[in-house]
Order: C-alpha cells, then sequence, then structure tokens
C-alpha cells in the first residue's frame, strides 16, 4: 500500500468532519488523489451497520454489541473503501476509527481498552493509520456548538450526559500520551481557518516523511 | 441464572428448526416454560443485524465483518432474549449459537477456530450452553430437502457450493469430539416423529441432571 491514511478523532462538536472535507478541498486543489470517509459507514453495508448503531429508538442497545457493530462497520469500511484507494497510492481522510472504539466503548462505556483492542485488531487484522489527528476542545464549547448548528442531526450519542463527554476527553488524552508519534493534537478551538492551517501543517510533514 | 440453555445446530436442511418448534409444543403441554429463539436475531436489533446478514444482494460481505456481525447479534440476544428466560428459570431453545459461527467463519470461511472463538467470548462473557443438539445429515440429504420444500425462503447461504457444506459437516463433527460432554449427534436423516423423540430424550437427560 504506497497511500496515506490519515484519521480524525475528537469529542462532539470540535468540528473535525467540517476541517475534514476542507482539507480535502485543499489537497486536491493540489492535484491529490483524496477521499473523505467517516466512521461507521462508507460503503452499503457498513451504512447499513450504521444506521442500527446511530438510531435514537435502539435504546436495548448493550455496550458490548456497539462495539461488535463498530468493529463491523470498520472492517467493511476498511476492505472497500480504506485499502483501495491506498493500493493506488491516493490520500484515505477518515472520520473515525479505531481510538473512537478505544475512547468510547473501552473507556467511557467501560468494557476496558485492552479487549476492544482485542475485538479491534481482528477486525482491521493489525492496520493502523499513518498519522492520527485528535481535534481537541473543552466538552462544553463543543456540545453548545452543536446545539447552535440546526442542521446537523441529531442522534443518540448526543444525548449522552457532560460527564460522559469530559470521560471521552480524558481518554483521547491518555492515547495521544502513549501514542505520541502517530497521535497529534490540534487545538479544535482557535478559529475555522487556523484550525483548517494547523491541519494541513501536520498533513503535509507526513507526506514530505513518506516521499524522502 | 436457574433455567435451562440449549441450542440447537446443524446444516443446511437438517431440519432443526422443525424438530425445535415440535419439542417446544411437546415441553410447553407438560406444563414448562420454553421460548423458541434463533441466532441470529430474536430481538428487534438483532432481527435488523440478521437482515443485513443474509440479504442476497450483500456480495461484498466480507468474511471478518459476517463474524463480527453474528456476534454482535448473538450478544443482543442473549441479553434481551435468552438470559431474561433464563433467570426465570424457563428453558431456551436456540436455533444456532456460538458453535455456527466457529464451524462457519472459524473453519468454512478459514478464518480460524481460535480467532473465531475469541471474538465470540468477547460477545457472550464465556457462556455456554448446556447441552448442544448437533443435527447430522449428509449435505446432498438436506439441500434436496430445502429443494423440495417451497416455502421456505432462499438465502445467500444457500448459494454456496456442496463442498462447503461438506467442510460444515466435518468442522461439526470435529467440535464434537473436542466437547462431547456438551454436544450430542441427533441422527437428522431419521423420520421426523423418530428425530423429534430422540431430541426429547436428550433434553429430559439434562433436565434431570438439573433438579437433582
Amino acid at each position: 500500500m504506497s497511500g496515506l491514511f490519515i484519521t480524525f478523532e475528537g469529542g462532539e462538536g470540535a468540528g473535525k468532519t467540517t476541517v475534514l472535507h476542507r482539507v480535502k478541498e485543499q489537497l486536491e486543489q493540489e492535484g491529490l488523489s483524496v477521499i473523505a470517509t467517516r466512521e461507521p459507514g462508507g460503503s452499503v453495508i457498513a451504512e447499513k451497520v450504521r444506521e442500527i448503531i446511530l438510531d435514537p429508538a435502539h435504546t436495548e442497545m448493550d455496550i458490548r454489541t456497539e462495539a461488535l457493530l463498530y468493529a463491523a462497520a470498520r472492517r467493511q469500511h476498511l476492505i472497500e473503501t480504506v485499502i483501495p484507494q491506498l493500493n493506488q497510492g491516493g490520500i484515505v481522510l477518515c472520520d473515525r476509527f479505531i481510538d473512537s472504539s478505544l475512547v468510547y466503548q473501552g473507556v467511557a462505556r467501560g468494557i476496558g481498552v485492552d479487549e476492544v483492542l482485542q475485538l479491534n485488531l481482528f477486525a482491521t487484522e493489525g492496520m493502523m493509520p499513518s498519522l492520527t489527528l485528535y481535534f481537541d476542545i473543552a466538552p462544553e464549547k463543543g456540545l453548545s456548538r452543536i446545539a447552535e448548528h440546526k442542521g446537523r442531526e441529531f442522534n443518540r450519542l448526543d444525548q449522552e450526559s457532560l460527564s460522559f463527554h469530559h470521560q471521552v476527553r480524558k481518554a483521547y488524552h491518555d492515547l495521544q500520551q502513549k501514542e505520541p508519534e502517530r497521535i497529534h493534537t490540534i487545538n479544535a478551538s482557535e478559529r475555522l481557518e487556523q484550525v483548517i492551517e494547523n491541519t494541513l501543517q501536520e498533513i503535509r510533514v507526513v507526506m514530505k516523511k513518506k516521499t524522502t
């Protein structure tokens, strides 16, 4: 695989999805082959799994079922979307990947990071991103952004309590400390244009490393 | 948990589903609380996962995705359907469980029994049936039964080749040899009334053990 696999991570309302699409446009203007995709989803089967996970009516969803469904969507998305693009030497910008499961299911839901990691290694057969960008923002600020942004659909995760979102942030910080080479933090509370610029900067460093 | 968890296993066309429902009727006539359920499925969320797995249009389904989806359906089904009934002291007759994954995904699809077992232990947290009945029949006979039975829906698994079904049978035989205490073989090529009688006999032995 000669391409570049970059994942975007963060809590709710960090703006990572907006940044991801703006970064994609910029890189494409520079003549690069880039796909923007998201987790869970990114293929017909994975999108159907996504619907089951995010349906607000599914209040009976067990936490281990949720972890298994995320892993299933991840696997299918990797096979159908990510790997083919990487094989063609392109860039994949992926909205959430394995770290989301470690943080949400492993820590915040309490299954345990190691158990969720083992499960996900079954799904990915060990494949990891070249670079993971963590968009860091205080939960209060992230959630208020969501509330202001009327167009965004309200999903099951938004219903969680504020303490849940604080746990999520701490878990991302812990992961970043464990894997500082792979996971880089972006300050997502800066103004949008600055966040985009910082993100592009990080990606260019990895692209340069890859070509030298 | 004071109830009795019994799983029915076997290849396509072994008649296990017909036998399961007849056995349920008989046990209910004897005043017992019995539920008949199936894998994957048995709850709203698990049935939705089942739809994704069995949709003949999903030809892009990766084998690991399939294994993860079966494990997700299994987990949810266990939590919502099986465990509540067992907690009330009832009998659960379950059409397919963990052995189906070991056989279909682990052996026939080639992921490996150990990897699929680890995945499923994540889903079940180690819970196993008190008794597993394996309905054994030659694949040629099982498949011809399906062809005759016009009312039955044709699904993705039926499209597999005969050699696949022979692999499935051998894998069930190997599992039975590994766990002779838990897995008992029922000769499913006998006439229906005899198969039902033999099945009831096996269940009564386990019920007797449980109460003594």
